[in-house]
């Protein structure tokens, strides 16, 4: 499948976009060789956190930050920086994603960010261009967390927000500690805390990624801008009536908590639109008990995620989704008990570097697209201490996490574009 | 718990209801003896179909039908036939039901029925009656049918209507088919379905019966009439949508199938009443797949369990609810596809027989309510070619198949009254 990954990169390829030093044949070997570290016979790809192929992808990456002249560190949790000194000492731009990959997973979610970010070192290496300040090229290790069904550990580490109490607790799928992986990995417990000390005097930090929805694509527009990382709430909601057969009971003696739950996750589809044009809802699990075809539930258990780009609004969405269920509950006689199982802080954007990015577009034929991102990504992480911007390149029917996942050559290398002005138009500001 | 158990019975007992031969305390003591026959340590019954339990149960019952000058005979589907006599040498009035229980049942469930039968016998004995007709109390083995998951084995036989083929895939839960388990219960497949043509020329089959349900509880009645017993039909329905994450797509773009299952289940709900005050129509089974907090569901599949009194109005009320799936996954770009998975015909009961019944009640300050019963009963298999009727006593907060299940023996010996007049006068009408 290896050369048909890079044939179908390849053949549409516009080679327009070669320019300003940027080359998409390069970008797609890139990719293409990347593909092969973990690749599965379905033509997914499987390279989970500490694993020694998201090492072997590393080292193949760090061998062409290497040869562009960039000079390599590898901090305690295996997050590794190339950087490029700049004009002045000042501080530094950053860039960048992660090579690890849920199992079975594609192959733009992360590499299409890091090789991004190297490809605009190579075009400025092929113009003769000194950047006015330093460029970091970065790969979080361990983004999607597969190891540990934890997630974002390296970026986490990175900035200072893992414990060692945290540690303690994780265990992968064979039962290893983490000690035992790190130390398997060629690091160990006291470097990875470490690695915060490490941490950057950083300007800015700015991630490529691809948009794992349909948005761009329902715009037709190879590139967006996101305009803040959702942070997701979970509401877990129990609805509890009165079990009974489902032929003795008259329709009228019924506590059905089915019902319930059904009424509630219709309720529950028109809420965001209340808040703002960014929030989402979404009931994706359910269980109902004891799920038998003759028999009245019990109980029914589901869980609501709940996401805005604004803390304000999606806790303005979570209180809303709260009250429907005690109403409906009230309303049929149904004991109803809630919790928040997961509250993670919300990221948004910095409006006027999503101008800056607008700017950039419209000179490049883009019509600036804003889209909200769904999921957690590193620069949430970093975006808490350091200005983050974040870039969505166009996924071919939204699909992520599935050996299905694509993004066209023309749109990465129109990403690689917008991404390269911005850098150079941070730096160029004082 | 068996000292309780009598104690519990008896204590709140009015003995005013003693007259006309009939003992609430015998009928008290028997429920009690047959009680310890499986009984779990929660105070709950486990006597499975063809299990020694079962069989013990059938031989205590054996030797107070032969106290009572009964003859007996068991068939080779291990159905039990206790006979008195009559006057004449006419068709038989019968009346029983079954010995055999869920696992971690109650106590009631079919127990009482047999109890109810012998104790007319009883009366007519303590009082020097002899019935005009033969009476014959019945033991219908493996109603339940938690051996095999089947159901109502016995009175199938009985009625000709379990097939060598049917027999051959039956497996238990330990891998023993349906040879090994009638071997070793003392019977063959041969004998087994010979049942058959020992079956009886019968004027009537009526059953005793709890009634699973709060109907008698709301109306504050010891008794009821049975005016049908509804046949299931479950109707498998699949709602198909488009997985995505819960993050990255708007609420715009969705076709989330948990939404269109749960509209789905509440429009259901007022179904039933436009076709009938008897219909029900439960959603107690439903999966949610890939079922992740975070995943906007690919698929929900869910079944509609679906009854009514008569087959016309049930297969309305079912092409109703089928009409509404089409509806909703039509409106929301959805694909549902359904399957109707069981069918069993509904047994309406001669309103005249109910009429009967209702006259009796009311002699005995009893105010007729009618019930449809939504579980199957042995009386819905004989019912196919003689005529039937059904009592139902009230049962305690209406839960059975438990260790809970209870009903008072005021409430028993008030509905072994209206039995036995019942049958007295189905006898005395020629």
């Amino acid at each position: 499948m290896h050369h048909t990954f890079l044939n179908r990169l390849t053949e549409e390829y516009n080679s327009d976009l070669d320019h300003a030093g940027i080359n998409g044949e390069r970008i797609a070997s890139r990719l293409a060789e990347l593909s092969k570290i973990g690749s599965e016979e379905n033509g997914g790809l499987t390279r989970i956190g500490y694993s020694m192929e998201e090492k072997q992808a590393k080292e193949l990456v760090i061998s062409w930050m290497k040869e562009a002249g960039l000079s390599v560190v590898m901090d305690g949790a295996g997050n590794v920086f190339g950087r490029l000194e700049g004009q002045k000492d000042s501080a530094a731009v950053m860039s960048g994603s992660h090579l690890d990959s849920v199992p079975n997973g594609g192959h733009f979610d992360g590499p299409l960010g890091v090789l991004s970010a190297l490809e605009v070192v190579e075009a400025w290496k092929d113009t003769g261009y000194t950047p006015p300040a330093p460029f970091e090229v970065a790969i979080f290790t361990d983004e999607e967390g597969s190891r540990f069904k934890t997630g974002l550990t390296g970026s986490r580490s990175f900035m200072g927000k893992v414990s060692n109490e945290e540690l303690d607790h994780l265990r992968d799928e064979s039962g290893k500690t983490f000690d035992e992986v790190i130390e398997a990995y060629g690091s160990n417990r006291e470097s990875y805390l470490e690695a915060h000390d490490k941490s950057k005097d950083l300007k800015l930090f700015v991630e490529v990624h691809i948009e794992q929805g349909t948005v761009l694509e329902k715009h037709n527009e190879p590139a967006g801008i996101v305009n803040g990382i959702a942070g997701p709430s979970w509401l877990e909601v129990s609805f509890k009536g009165k079990a009974g057969h489902a032929g003795n009971t008259p329709m009228e003696n019924r506590k059905d908590p089915v019902i319930a739950a059904g009424i509630f996750v219709h309720e529950i589809e028109s809420l965001p639109r209340k808040v703002s044009q960014t929030a989402v809802a979404t009931v994706g699990k359910m269980n109902v008990i004891p799920n038998g075809v003759n028999v009245i539930a019990q109980e029914v258990n589901l869980m609501v995620d709940i996401r805005d780009i604004t803390e304000e609004t999606r806790d303005k969405l979570l209180e809303m989704i709260h009250q429907k269920a005690e109403e409906i509950a009230a309303k049929r006689g149904i004991e109803v008990t809630w919790n928040i199982n997961t509250r993670i802080k919300p990221l948004p954007i910095d409006p006027d570097l999503q101008g800056k990015l607008a700017a950039i577009m419209e000179k490049q034929g883009i019509k600036p697209v804003y889209i909200p991102s769904g999921a957690g990504h590193d620069a949430m992480i970093i975006g808490g201490e350091v200005p983050v911007a974040m870039i969505f390149t166009r996924s071919k029917d939204g699909i992520s996490h599935n050996p299905e996942e694509w993004s066209s050559l023309n749109d990465c290398v129109n990403t690689v574009h917008v991404l390269k002005r911005f850098v150079e138009e941070i730096m160029e500001e004082d």
